[in-house]
């Protein structure tokens, strides 16, 4: 197994080793939204004028809970308690700040929850992430890493992709990727004319602290030589440019943050560093940075779910 | 639906409407190299000292012809029967030109068999795909697509990426591109030094001929404005410079080759121009290019295989 396949295995450590089959899908409004795994479902069904478990197991909102804002208010509430119950890690990380709960990224909300519970009904997150890059004189390709800062309360102090964000209501995905690059790294609007959409990647990581079915937009940037990044918002530690070379050491380190990976391979590949010579698995790997979460959150009847095992 | 998510349930009509749970698994030496309808699955069973039924329902080739010779010998017996009994359309196309079945792309090959009889068995087929492109100064970003010779005996007439072909045995993938490249449309090796691989696209189509597990290495070629390929091998009738927004009015069409479209639209959205503005599922129609074969092609106990049925 090549290093870029174990590195694969590792971000994507739910679908390859996750107990997807004995987690229960999450239906809000009748359609997948999420998963439960067994210690949720448990703390949930003590709520079940909230949470309904139906006769193929699958955990449903109460159909009673009409509209996006009981459901937002009810969910609040639970949430609220199992933090005071201090019962889960992740809600330690309270976040104040809500996120989206859909059935697909182009449909309309049916809940906000705290960011901070996402994890803890595998719903699906959405971000955008930004490749800086140059074609140095001397360096050669090399690109632009974030080192987050250690206030962070995820990853702090890893190495991360030039920007990265979450996607925040009201915004495009674009106007996401413009907005994070400006506050994270303060790129100026005439280099961000270069800004190129790439694609997306999407895998399925796990956690102590949860589910992270994640999918991230992925930009391109091209930057002058002598252009350096700085940070506007306090969330980035330092900047470093890096050559390629060096780039496909330090993403296999604990220092690099494992989410973002994907798009940093995605990058590689595309632009030739990774390809069959280097790596004879290449179409899997391929495969590794696209795991079709669009199936896996597709459940509306007594199918099971699927996973590599 | 937009019109890009329903090209990609086109060209995945196998992964969306193939019936793949009755479909058998094939193995050869105990690992699944590929799948049968049930059609193929009742010839198959009038050889017993060819093909084995397990209590689960896998086909395996029999386990007492030991050598890659023998597999090939064998199953080249039974093909020339089929042929000769007109039981199955695609063997019509019988091409003298063997195909090399394994077990992954970079595993040892375990029996060759006639290139037209792949379908049948469902076998993995891999090729290599360039994207010939020009930023020309009154067309803008344009792409070099061939015409099929009409004497082609897969999709005659039919629009294609500039450079297609299959991999042929002792050549690595960066060479069959090159050799390609080459024969088909006379790039010159100077303009060659510029070919950057840029990853692979998945996905599985079927048509009456058979099943079509298909994966190609993508590759993007930068040509100058000036440069106009030519043939040399008698496999392309003409070569056109389509502008990119052409390009994505002709993939919608029955003059384009349907299993082509993957490498095109991958091209498309490296480059930006199918993005989460003009597509809002962009991640679902990134996750249709490179379904996971990888793991549909995993079977090695009575697990039954995925697809979104």
């Amino acid at each position: 197994m090549s290093k870029f396949m174990n590195l694969a295995r590792k971000f994507n450590c739910f679908y390859f080793n996750g107990d997807l089959q004995r987690c229960r899908p999450f239906l809000v409004c009748g359609k997948q939204v999420g998963v439960m795994q067994a210690k949720v479902v448990e703390a949930a069904c003590r709520y079940p004028d909230v949470f309904q478990m139906d006769s193929s197991g699958m955990i449903s909102m109460h159909p009673s809970l009409k509209t996006y804002e009981e459901r937002s208010a009810r969910i609040n509430h639970v949430l609220t308690q199992w933090k005071e119950e201090r019962l889960f890690v992740t809600l330690k990380g309270w976040r104040n700040e809500c996120y989206e709960v859909r059935t697909g990224f182009a449909d309309p909300p049916l809940l906000k929850m705290d960011r901070s519970a996402a994890c803890l009904f595998g719903v699906r997150q959405y971000g955008v992430e930004i490749n800086g890059y140059t074609r140095h004189p001397q360096l050669g390709m090399s690109l632009w890493l974030q080192r987050r800062a250690l206030t962070k309360p995820t990853w702090p102090g890893k190495w991360d992709n030039m920007v990265a964000g979450g996607l925040s209501v009201g915004h495009s995905v674009l106007d996401t990727a413009l907005k994070e690059a400006e506050e994270e790294a303060s790129i100026p609007a005439y280099l961000l004319a270069n800004l190129r959409s790439a694609g997306s990647v999407s895998f399925y990581f796990e956690s102590e602290r949860g589910l992270f079915p994640n999918t991230e937009f992925v930009y391109d940037l091209e930057l002058p030589a002598d252009f350096v990044p700085h940070n506007s918002d306090g969330e980035v530690d330092i900047f470093e440019l890096v050559p390629v070379s060096q780039v496909m050491e330090r993403i296999f380190t604990p220092e690099y943050k494992t989410t973002s990976c994907p798009t940093t391979l995605d990058f590689l590949i595309r632009h030739g560093f990774i390809n069959s010579d280097n790596e004879p698995r290449l179409p899997e790997l391929v495969e590794l940075l696209h795991i079709p979460l669009h199936y896996l959150y597709s459940q509306s009847s007594s199918q099971s779910p699927i996973s590599p095992n």
